[in-house]
């Protein structure tokens, strides 16, 4: 019995204990589960919170978000002031402040009336900005000029949505898939911003079923990346496009891009730049050669992509100490890559390489080239090509001839190292020490169109693709530069200003009749402005027209206007004593465009010769 | 002893029990806690999983996911088939794919060889659609009549990033401010795409402290709205914005923004459109005079603004159940909303009203109408203008005149609610049971910079604000219905062939020959293409050149080329038997332009002649 009791208590604590563990982990494990419920839901409710916080803010804000995000506003008032500010592309900044509104955080109306409205910071999301007027018109100089190259070379135009599924964009960056923007999961399909106009290009082309398409595309794409603003690296920015698709023979789609990249730069008065050449192919072959495996090609290759910015030594030792290949390898490439030179030389040399000549790969590269030359030539842009073997370029998705246009502007300054060690934070923006980079770029992409097709189920169907994109922000920042012409760029359009003369007691100032001739004007196509005021004295008058660039006045003076006259009078400091003409009110329309087309007969106007660099 | 067994025993049976009791809540309680984890990961890794889909698919992708992806590019498969396939705009849906395309889900390549890949739906997301060659310069020609109007009036363009930080939208949409799309939180700021271009402008002008600026803008916005994609109703579209700030006289601006409605209506061929037109201060006061208290106003004038849409009774019923509205308030209501006209009767009536000429804010109104009239008498655009009474808008920001134009497309068809129900959910298409709605719309709102200035700490200052915005995408429907012009667009601008005529063993095809000739024209800014080949023969040269739509060909004949000469050809039936003009190399650009020139003599294109309506 006490034996038994003793067991059935032996048993017994023996229960509790194990009971007691038990109860003890499962504590543990809520405990966990807790916490790790806790830091989901806390990172759902910032978004949810955020979401809600100004609609909710009149209602009951509370005291500490409040302050925070006063503060935060302080902060960037205090960086406005120390900011140097400019009129210049980067218009990202709150612009500056004129010294009688630089208040306090909490201006007398605000605070004493709406104590609990949240203050907002005036500016647009990191690495974006706005475009001014001025800036307007030589970033659409750019537009004309790169379309109607692209429509001269038999191109259509498409457009395709700003986002995409995001299944379309994924795997297909490498490592710079982080830097996509996501779209909110708002309910529905999850969507990305575009990272680039190529993959959504061969999204259209896999869909439509294309079988062959000469397409360019002027839009915005989305990087997360760290910006430079005054070097024109922003985090949205524009690509032009130009793609040519569809099965033809070997290099000559591939010289028409390089002929478009020359045609193009020139066409904006860039004179001073190189288009820098590599065939994957060959690069690839090379690896081959110098013993790198196959699975580790994408990533040396990466390596090899950075010496533009990075000396040899570093380069290399990324190789051997992080990328796993031996001292001998990393060697051998460094012989390869440091190639560089014309079309001709590097193809002589590569062709006594029996290295080279051996490898499959490598020699279909070589020929490829060996044809590239002979078409180069017809168009006549071999002074332009390098062919430079340690160009290998980001991208996952090229096959063939991959290229860079790049200036002087496109290097960083010298003592990058010392300069970016100067900048405090990664927040900073890194114009001071880094460059603009690469004007345009691209190459050849024969697989991926075929990868859509395949992954949505359709028919296997290769269709080659080769094409360039130029970066229009680094080409403004280039053109920019050319200051003086820049300063004369003037935003309006406008050529005719509306004016009425006259006083006296009876003086109605002539506003409903300044309306009837402009509208007259503007039903012709003559872009027309006039003072809106009732009465307005002349010095105001010919001031707003000044103001507008306008280079003709149309008067209507009190007594001439009603015996049916106007006065056509030619506007500048030439034509300060000019009275001008006195016309029928009939003649308006054929008098004004007569006089239009005398003024702008030998017409290269400043925005055109501020593109051509003149 | 037994007893104290005993004790032990029950307090042990009962600790086991209590014990069992602590456990079995525990495990309930991680289970719950779990399966609410589980949900939450589970909505996590979908973005995750859907980010590194493509990536990982390669490796270990599930069956499970697999087959669902599958089944759903079935279903968009399905919809492909049943849907009517057109041109016309609606892409968004996959293009009509060919017979033997049609093939099951697993083609031969892909289940063999790449089971694992993951399925990817070639599609664009829900509401956003592919612009196709033809409906871009149909687009492009959009754009430019209406920038040039734009210009005409004395209008600068500027830019805004595509996304705001969240702070800035927020608050200015009333209810739709649920449609706004935001972008994920990856780190940094919270960001939303922009819902329309009136709010960054008012922020730019704050931002920038701008006294007065005519500006437009043509960007894409976004709204998370139910899409009717044949009607131009979308979630990315155009807006075409033309606003005037800064203080001046009543009415003047406001005249110029319905004069430049009229204009651009008319410059794309749209002559039977009216603009429905009212006032915020006269809407309020009437609100005031009918009893509606100050707190209810937007909301009631929100019903209001359903009138187009729906019947008098049911706005009324809403009024009084759901807005808690008196039956006296609003019959009063439904008598004024009713009114309708010219400006000059509704305003003899109004004059007439004692309510309103003692309401200050509607006498306000009402004498700006007034000035109003004389304007419009003077830009001779009366007879495009309708009082209505029942216009409301439903933006928040607007505070005087507003207006809209509609055609006899803006309406929804009469059986709508019939037709309404036959579609199955809501994830359908509306264009069924939707009106175009309007084409153009907008108002006054002299507040919204101010409301910046002050939110973000700056000095007050109100700076007046009137415009209006034109949505392209439903003037593109408008004009694509034009279909007999809208066939005949051609996509590329394309004007001269380059050829080669030749055989015989030495036939070298001429292809570095027709390079140069294609190049010199090139360098000349004409628009000239050739066949990438080698070796093509004459009928698959001329096929090409009447694919692009050329009028002239340049022709290398085999002997003739190497004596120094080139053959110039018009293209076309009627030219089936001319052999065209021997010339020399050196006279080919001048001969070139020459012809062209004659070809273009009397030259209105096919897409003006479409615009007009022609």
């Amino acid at each position: 019995m006490v034996l038994y009791v003793y067991c059935l208590d032996i048993f017994n604590v023996y229960t509790c204990l194990s009971l007691v563990f038990i109860v003890f982990r499962l504590y543990i494990l809520s405990f966990l589960y807790s916490f790790f419920l806790y830091q989901m839901l806390k990172r759902a409710s910032t978004s949810l919170f955020a979401k809600h916080s100004f609609v909710s803010s009149s209602l009951s804000q509370s005291n500490r978000v409040h302050r925070i995000i006063t503060s935060r506003s302080l902060i960037i008032n205090n960086t406005t002031i120390k900011r140097k500010m400019s009129t210049t592309t980067d218009t990202s900044a709150p612009a500056a402040v004129p010294a009688e509104t630089q208040q306090p955080q909490h201006p007398k109306h605000g605070s004493s009336k709406k104590k609990s409205k949240l203050q907002v910071s005036l500016k647009t999301p990191k690495g974006t900005k706005d475009w001014s007027d001025s800036d307007m018109v030589i970033r659409e100089a750019i537009f004309t000029t790169l379309s109607s190259l692209f429509k001269r070379h038999g191109g259509v135009t498409i457009d395709t949505p700003v986002f995409e599924l995001r299944e379309i964009l994924a795997g297909k960056y490498g490592e710079d898939s982080k830097l996509i923007y996501n779209l909110e999961d708002q309910g529905g399909e999850l969507t990305s911003l575009r990272y680039d106009l190529t993959v959504p290009f061969a999204r259209f082309v896999a869909m439509n079923n294309i079988q062959n398409i000469k397409r360019f595309h002027i839009a915005k794409v989305y990087r997360r990346d760290q910006p430079a603003m005054t070097k024109g690296r922003m985090r949205e920015f524009y690509q032009c496009d130009f793609d040519i698709a569809g099965t033809y023979e070997h290099m000559i789609p591939d010289s028409e891009i390089l002929s478009i990249v020359v045609e193009g730069l020139t066409a904006l008065g860039i004179n001073d730049f190189k288009i820098k050449l590599n065939h994957r192919k060959i690069l690839d072959g090379i690896f081959q050669i110098c013993g790198v495996k196959d699975e580790d090609v994408r990533r040396i290759s990466s390596s090899v992509d950075k010496l533009d910015k990075t000396p040899w030594e570093v380069v290399k030792k990324e190789m051997t100490e992080e990328k796993g290949q031996s001292e001998e390898t990393a060697n051998k490439i460094g012989e390869y890559v440091k190639l560089n030179g014309s079309l001709k030389e590097i193809h002589s040399i590569l062709s006594l390489d029996e290295n080279i000549t051996n490898n499959p790969l490598a020699k279909d590269g070589l020929d490829e080239i060996a044809t590239l030359m002979e078409f180069t030539k017809s168009f006549g842009i071999d002074r332009y090509i390098s062919f430079d073997l340690s160009l290998a370029r980001g991208l996952d998705y090229y096959t063939g001839l991959i290229y860079e246009a790049v200036t002087a502007a496109s290097a960083p300054p010298t003592n990058a190292q010392e300069l970016k060690k100067k900048v405090k934070s990664e927040d900073e923006d890194a114009s001071a020490y880094v460059g603009v980079g690469s004007i345009a770029g691209g190459g050849r992409y024969d697989n991926l169109v075929n990868m859509f097709a395949e992954a949505s189920g359709k028919k296997s169907t290769k269709i080659p693709c080769v094409g360039v994109s130029f970066g229009v922000e680094r080409l403004f920042s280039l053109i920019k530069q050319r200051t003086e012409a820049a300063a004369a760029i003037k935003p309006t359009a406008t050529q005719v200003f509306v004016m009425a003369f006259g006083g006296g007691k009876d003086w109605t100032g002539y506003l409903p009749e300044r309306m009837t001739i402009t509208k007259e004007l503007w039903n012709n196509g003559i872009e027309t402005e006039y003072v809106y005021k009732t009465k307005a004295n002349p010095r105001k008058q010919f001031d707003a027209a000044e103001k507008a660039g306008c280079q003709l006045a149309v008067i209507l003076g009190k007594e001439e206007y009603v015996e049916g006259k106007l006065r056509v009078k030619r506007l500048g400091p030439e034509f300060a004593d000019d009275d001008g003409e006195v016309i029928d009110i009939k003649d308006l329309v054929p008098t004004v465009q007569q006089k239009l087309s005398e003024i702008h007969k030998d017409g290269v106007n400043e925005v055109a010769r501020l593109l051509r660099g003149l």
